[in-house]
Formats: C-alpha cells, structure tokens, sequence
C-alpha cells in the first residue's frame, strides 16, 4: 500500500512538474548579437511597451506591422547591388539567345567583361541590363533564373554565396518580432521576383510579405500562364515606398527599419502612428562590411541621417552596435 | 492513509483526464451549414488530401494559399454591388460640397434619386460615380467614410446592414481552411479601400491579405499622408486577378472560389497547380437569396460555367447544397 502511493505521488509529481516546466519562462537574450547599448535597449523597451496590454502604448496584435527595406538593411549591398550582379551574370547566360548583344551597348561592354565602361554609361545602361534579364521571359523561368543564380554565384569579396551576407542582428530582430506576434514585412526597391524565391529561407520571411518594385506581368490565357515583360510598372523607393505599403498592406505600420534616404519616407509615414519605432542601419564598419553614407551612390544616407538625429531615431552604429555582422562569423 | 492514497490517485486521474481531454480529437462536422452530398464532399477531400502528409497531393503549409471573390462568392451583390450603393449615398452625403453636381449628369440624376436616369447613363456614369466618391479623398478619411457607411447603411430587400449579407457556409469554408493552415486571401474586383476596413471583421481576413482594384494613390511627404486620386490604377478582375495575385502574393493558389465569368482566370491559372481546388458559387435561390447566371448584368456566370462542368469542377448550388445562406437564419 504504501508502495503504491509512493508510485501514485510520483506520478503526480512528475505531472506538475511537466507542467510547471512549460509554465516557466526562459528569459534568454533575443538580441545576443547586438551589443549592450541604447540602440539595443530602444528595440527592447519599443517591443515591451507596445506588447504590454496594461501599457498606454500597446499595439493590438493585427495592427503590429513592421517593414523592412532589404538591400543594406537584412543584408549587404557593396560593391553593388546583388540584383545587378545577378542581371550581369545573365547577359552573359543570355548571350547565346541574343547575338545582337555583341554590337549593342551596354551589353557588348558586359559580355567584355568592361564594367568601367558600362558604369560610365550612368543609369540608363543599368535599367537597359535590368530590363533585358527581367522581362521578355516568364515568371516560371525568372524564378527558376534567380533560383539557379544564388545557388551558384559567389560575392567576390567573401567568395561565398551572397545568400551567406545578411545580417546576423537584423536576423535576430525580425525573430524577436515575430516572437512577439508582430508580421515582418519587406518593403525594398529592388525587384520583388527577385527577393520572394529565397526570403522564406533567409529571413523566414513568405513571398506574400514581400513588396519591392515590379515589372509589367500579363496573364497568357492560352497558355495560362505569368509574362514578365520589360517595362518598369511599380518602383517601390522613397515615396513609393508609402505608397507600395498602402496598396499592398493596407496599414500603417508601428515599426521600420532602413539604410538610406529611399527608406526616409517609408520611415516618415510610419512616425506618425503613435509610439512607433524608426531604425537606420548606418553603415561604419569597413573591416567587417564597408562603411559609406552621404557620399555613397549605393544607399546613399545623409537627409535621412539628419531627420533622424533631429527626431532622436535609433540609429544602428554597425561598428560599435553588432557583436558579429554575418552569420557565418558564428560558425567558422 | 488510506484517504491520503484516495487524494493522490484522484489527483493523478484529475490530471490524465485533463491531459486526455487535450488529446481526444474533436470530430465536429467543420460544414454544419452544408447539405451532404458531392460538393461538400469534394471539399472536404480535397482539404484532407492536401494536409495528409502521406499522400502523394500533400501540399507544404507556406503553399496552402486559397483565394476568394467577395461580391457574390463570400457576400451578396444583388440588387446591385454593395460598394455601388455606397458611392450613391456618398454623391448624397458630399452633394453639399459639390454644387456643380446639380448641373452635371450623372449626379444631377443621382441627387434626384433617379436610377432608372442613371442606369440608361450606362457603365461610363457608373464609373464617373465611383470616382468621384473614392478619389479626391485622404486615404484616413475615405476609411472612415466607409465604416461610417457600413456601420448605418441597411440593404434595400433585407432591412439590415450590407454586412450581415455575408454566406454562413463560406464562412465556415474559410475557418476550415485556415484550421488546416491555409491562408485565405481576398482577390475581388471590388475596390480594395471599400473591403479592407471590414473583412477582418467579417471574415477573419486581414487587411494585408485583401486584394481588390486601385486607384492612384500618392504619398504628400509634406503632410505625410496618403492621398487618393480620381483614377483606376489597377482592375483586379477576369486576367488582371492572376496578375493580382502574381504581384501581390507571388504563389499560384490551390484552391480558388468565385461566382462569374470575371473569377475564370483566376480558376483557370489555380487548375494549373496539380491537386488544386476550384469551386463555383451558383446563385440558384431566388427565395432566400437572389436566382441568375448567364444572364445577368452583375455576377454574369456563362463561360465559366461551362468550364466547370467540363473539367468537372465544384459548381455548389446555393439553393440545394446550402442549409443557410446568411448567419442571421441561424440566430432568428
């Protein structure tokens, strides 16, 4: 008898304490690579409050929307552009499709592999590449394209995918976020076929959270199917950026997160819901990423720095803020 | 001793049937609203196929995606589509405002309370309606003016408001989609500003996941809000809801419902997805709802009806296949 009581004590016991072990919770870092600081302890203290439901500044969960821009924000974009090193590689897959590329600039300078020269022919001749790879092809095949590419091309500072260069920090933000029942968002000026086919994997991300800028696509009745056609119909920068948040989710939202003055009015707009919360990644660490802001032609930071020093945003000193920028610094 | 051994295996019992109440499946009918019978069947299987993970038509959680029509497929549209009664009573509501309109057709008809003028007016007075009344407007306001409207307007035949014109059965098609991890999205040629403020409320689908037709909109950086213009942007509707739903949530669906030629495309483009699900609302109860097909004006159901037959799609005949049509049977 007393044996089974014994036996019936310890069963119960092991059942509490199945329970209370679910029931205590485990108070880890969400941000362990971000240094101790202000700007870690202003994400902290905007994530607390606005999910706080005694707090004057709690947020219902379907209005926490946070955006973020992609390119040097979730992850590099120096020496240029993934999406135009992308766009080269394929003039040159292309070029088989297209002898008409040997006499036509700027592609006869891209298959010589004369980039000087094609930068020297300014921005029409990087909309001229970005079109002929982006259009003229269906959507099947351009995912398949992008697919194929960030399996194979490697950045040639790291010699590793260039899937490998997003941020470990930002990482951790859209997680903690995400934990914390907020819907994470990109709101990017690149293309937005060109970031769906691998966001889920890199950001946990889906595609239908994905906004960017868009190509005309027409729907092929015979054929059922998606064309992409060359010609620009959505440039997701600046006051697009607003505008693409608007149409595509239908909120303004509580958080959001940039590098560069394309991304000063998507930050703006949303400073005017109450208690929301701006970021700037600035960009400071030549040793471990690269360094640039007002001078720079890629995310070019100087009227958004000001705005945001003025109106006391975080800004994210890459240097002194991020224990460890990529992912792979963790692992080697 | 004894009633201690009573006490710990009362309370170990206590806890086994606490934990086994978690673990016994609820078989509850998921379509209460629906007669037996093959297109109950067919959804019912279907959702069982695609979430049956060792079935070859299984079906990845992040590709679960289900779209739906909303004029005629989620709510009514007869005796005309909801949103249009909404731009008569805002030409109404802003008339004040607008002194030109009594000189100028089709207002000048509108204000009279002529529609039998404004219908002979045609598809061009239609649109002159519905741009005048949802462009010119912040985006704020136009929200407002629409829950203002939803929140008082009552339906002519019913004398109740638009909203409770809602199906009962798609509703429950919806939460049985969403209890198996699909997410549903809206994709309706009804403007995207007149459902947002409501669906979430009335179909537990969020702004985010509305798609609809455009008007132009710009983002005023000086005022920082967004501001709507007097003209069509983009029309989700017959090829431009694949393209819709390309843009927007860059997956082909697979499951997709609507109710007239106009959603065909939309069908036709999910059929391409093997296993997918397409299904037809019938408008077929003139008693309790409203009886038309081929030839009607709003809602005109000819060619995709036969499509659906001949490749053997659900087609679910309100009047036979629907136990209720509106929630309010269920509580009179």
């Amino acid at each position: 008898m007393k044996n089974l009581l014994v036996v019936f004590l310890g069963l119960y016991l092991l059942s509490c304490s199945a329970k209370s072990d679910q029931m205590v919770e485990v108070k880890q870092d969400p941000l362990p690579s971000w240094n101790e600081g202000v700007n870690k302890s202003a994400i902290l203290n905007f994530v607390k409050s606005a999910t706080d439901s005694s707090s004057e500044s709690f947020v219902e969960i379907k209005n926490r929307i946070a955006v973020f821009d992609n390119d040097g924000t979730l992850w590099s974009e120096q020496p240029m552009y993934f999406q135009l090193a992308f766009a080269l590689d394929q003039i040159k897959k292309l070029a088989p499709e297209h002898p008409e590329w040997n006499e036509t600039e700027p592609f006869k300078s891209v298959l010589a592999g004369d980039m000087a020269s094609v930068m020297k022919q300014g921005e029409g001749a990087i909309i001229k590449i970005v079109l002929a790879t982006h259009g003229d092809v269906t959507a099947d095949d351009f995912e398949t394209g992008v697919k194929e590419w960030m399996a194979v091309a490697r950045h040639p500072r790291f010699d590793r995918p260039y899937t490998d260069l997003v941020f470990q920090p930002m990482l951790e933000v859209l997680e903690y976020l995400r934990a914390n029942d907020f819907k994470t968002f990109i709101v990017s000026g690149g293309g937005i076929g060109f970031m769906r086919p691998v966001t889920n994997e890199l950001y946990g991300i889906p595609a239908e959270q994905v906004m960017g800028s868009m190509m005309k696509v027409e729907y092929d009745k015979e054929n059922k199917i998606i064309n992409r056609y060359p010609e620009l119909s959505f440039i997701d920068d600046k006051a697009g950026k607003p505008v693409g948040i608007y149409n595509f989710i239908g909120k303004k939202p509580i958080a959001a997160f940039g590098n560069s003055d394309g991304d000063l009015q998507m930050l703006e707009w949303t400073s005017t819901n109450p208690n929301s919360f701006m970021m700037y990644v600035h960009h400071t660490d030549e040793e471990r990423e690269w360094a640039y802001d007002s001078l720079s032609h890629i995310g070019k930071l100087k009227e958004g720095l000001t705005v945001a020093n003025e109106l006391g945003w975080t800004v994210a000193d890459m240097k002194k803020d991020w224990k460890v920028v990529y992912p792979f610094e963790l692992k080697d």
